[in-house]
């Protein structure tokens, strides 16, 4: 075949626009495989219903690795082993317990601790209340107004941005510094309402900071529920004088070993180039972390599976890693970077799917503008699948120490209206994970895979 | 202004893309808005939990038809009105009842009567069960194998279709028309695996027809939900001796008196232009109706309410319209098209809701390619609000009778993945309703009306 038919032969298999029919072919087969005979929904099933609720140090943590361990043992891969990393270990302890007093008349309220909060007293703290939006109105108080008092922050999610993780990232300051901030004004405790658009009944935990704070400065921090948080704003505007009393249980213990779980297919033709997809093992204690974040690892233990059983054989090393210990603590996202730089391991893309198992909506981008405009390439192909969002943006927490000069992060983004009604709390279970919702987005990972597998990630 | 500056002026003013920047402020403003300060999820509240199910014909449809009228009365519109339709009553009386038995052992199953199926022998009928996936099947199999048994239509959906209404449609004849085909053949019965992608406890109900069928000839028919459906089969397979048992109870009256419920606000510059935008009022009995269709009708007033709000001065004339009976009947759609035809009104554009308050992605028109090009041109518009679905298709059920020569009909498209676990269920519930996807859907709904308002259906 000389040049000019070759090129021109080329051009048209990848028909001008980045990919080839038989990629089209390809992409069909994985969603027609995941769709009829995925495994994913099954697999969340058991980790969900059978394990359950998985914080980082705790025996359901260690039952998820061994469990991750077996069944990707079971897909015939080329290596499957565990990758030993040291964990924080905070437990909830005793349920905790919360009330409003208002001229002698109680009302119970809705809240937990949040994730890595001392505990309160054994008995509890009860004092006044003051009720702050942000660390300005805080600051603006000063000692004088906050000193042995519980600060109250209740700035809500902003109803009218379309992205919730945008409203959420708008929020988050209050759960993570909260307690920090108000500690130097003399505070004695925080209560913050919960990260979630919806007015229901469930306290949202998470994780927060004290940062450098002595023991003893410490204050214990905890979340409420939005419709208690909406009622302790009303009795305010009522009665400044309002008491609010917690208690919580909470206990820091010594880190502990834990493990990333790690699959891979060895590369044919490039192995020393490494392809990553993954989620977070580890969920929060007050539901069984279906969607946060099960589903990520249920979808990127799928797409090695889909990979295998389709026939594809990479070009390049593919690994699903789940990693341990995103939710407090980030040590296997931070684990796995190390020992990839240690050993030289060229990473070229990874693909982190912790945003829900809701239909997925496309992907955001952390690259170059060369590579998003590669990427762009691909777009069409995703039509058929309803697959439109592609934006440039943030990759995901666990992939993020992988960052380099050259690596291409990449975040599934699923339809996000419905993910905080159950983030971080105890309705994060099963029954809100539709089927076909959490296949189209593995479908939808391993596409993406496959095609930055077939075509690199240079421009 | 000179020619050629007045035309530069326009051409900016409409960006080179069929709108202006206007009209980002408008949509951003009926965003705004419609998730902020929005009444559909309130009014969906009162609808589904104080009213519920309102099968055309009842006392509840006649409670919907007297409140949604009230609710538009107190949106200060034009004009509110009820447009006389009769409709069809069918009752389905006691809970059916039902049992398949293998060697003397029962096991209940789950089943309800079709919409428009006689009853069964009030003893009930049994008899041997003969499995089919298709009237093909049916007609090779023949009178030999048929007459006296109960024919057992187990078709499943296609989960690798990713539009499940094209999965539906692919399915739905053996609901519609399986009894009118399989007493053709002497069968005494007629049992139809529910329109339902998962495996699950609810039979899903729906219309059927005896089209012309002399009430001697016409036979029960029930659903069964797709888990019975699932082991039904499996018996069948063991033992093809397999008996079946049902009883229902469903009855006909005479047609009633009901109503279309229509909102109007009057076109300020082109008042005999009627645009209109309508769900059905009219839902299934077994669960409250709040995908199918409250959310459309809650959707379409919401229109209203959001264009009379955001001081939006409509050229056109807008109508929200209820309709009543599309379920079983259609009588309500067909009857607005008559009147319009009766008045000469000019209707130019009609938007359904029909297919759930799920996230929305977009809309299907069905129109010219002219109008649909013109359409493409306000694609951007949406680009912020993650809708970009437009594709040529079906418009809706209620509006199909306006079609005529001229008129542009679309329909809204969400999300499907979830639509038939609720559909025409006894879970079709208020529970099942995100807020923000419902008002996302109406906010979308008011966007498109405004632009075609601004800008008419013409090329």
């Amino acid at each position: 075949m000389n040049r000019i038919k070759l090129v021109f032969t080329f051009l048209v298999l990848m028909g001008f626009s980045g990919f080839s029919q038989s990629d089209e072919e390809v992409l069909k087969t994985i969603y027609h495989q995941t769709l009829t005979n995925g495994k994913s929904y099954e697999w969340l099933d058991y980790l969900s219903n059978r394990i359950g609720g998985r914080l980082s140090g705790s025996l359901n943590a260690e039952r998820a690795v061994e469990w991750a361990k077996g069944q990707m043992d079971s897909l015939g891969l080329d290596r499957v082993w565990l990758q030993p990393v040291m964990v924080p270990k905070w437990v909830r302890g005793a349920k905790e317990y919360a009330y409003v007093e208002v001229d002698g008349e109680t009302t119970v309220m809705d809240i937990c601790a949040l994730g890595g909060s001392v505990a309160t007293d054994p008995l509890g703290i009860k004092a006044q209340v003051v009720e702050v939006h942000d660390f300005e109105e805080l600051e603006k108080l000063g000692k004088n107004n906050v000193e042995g008092k519980i600060v109250f922050y209740n700035r809500p999610m902003e109803a009218d941005l379309i992205n919730t993780f945008e409203a959420y990232g708008n929020c988050v300051d209050q759960r993570y510094k909260g307690a920090l901030e108000a500690q130097k004004y003399g505070a004695i405790g925080v209560i913050v309402r919960s990260m979630n658009l919806r007015i229901d009944d469930y306290p949202h935990t998470g994780t927060m900071t004290y940062d450098n704070l002595p023991a003893n400065n410490r204050i214990p921090a905890a979340a409420i529920s939005t419709r208690h948080a909406e009622l302790l704003s009303s009795l305010l505007k009522l009665d400044k004088k309002v008491q609010f009393y917690f208690r919580q249980n909470c206990k820091v213990f010594a880190d502990v070993q834990s493990y990333n779980v790690i699959g891979e297919i060895k590369g044919s033709q490039f192995p020393n180039e490494y392809i990553v997809v993954g989620g977070h093992l580890d969920s929060w204690d007050l539901g069984d972390g279906s969607h946060d974040d099960g589903a990520g690892c249920v979808q990127s233990m799928e797409v090695l599976r889909l990979l295998k059983n389709s026939g594809i054989k990479p070009k390049r090393t593919i690994r699903a890693v789940l990693f341990m210990n995103e939710e407090n603590g980030l040590r296997g996202g931070t684990k796995y970077a190390e020992v990839a730089k240690e050993k030289e391991e060229n990473h070229i893309f990874a693909l982190e799917s912790d945003s829900g198992g809701f239909t997925p909506r496309g992907f955001s981008f952390q690259s170059s503008d060369a590579f998003f405009k590669k990427a762009q390439g691909w777009e069409a192909l995703f039509k058929p699948y309803l697959i439109h969002y592609f934006e440039k943006g943030h990759g995901g927490a666990d992939i993020g120490p992988l960052k380099n000069d050259h690596i291409v992060l990449a975040g599934l983004v699923p339809d996000s209206q419905r993910y905080f009604d159950y983030h971080h709390t105890a309705i994060d279970t099963f029954d809100a994970i539709n089927k076909r919702e959490l296949e189209l987005g593995a479908a939808t990972m391993a596409s993406l895979v496959y095609l930055v597998d077939t075509y690199g990630v240079t421009p």
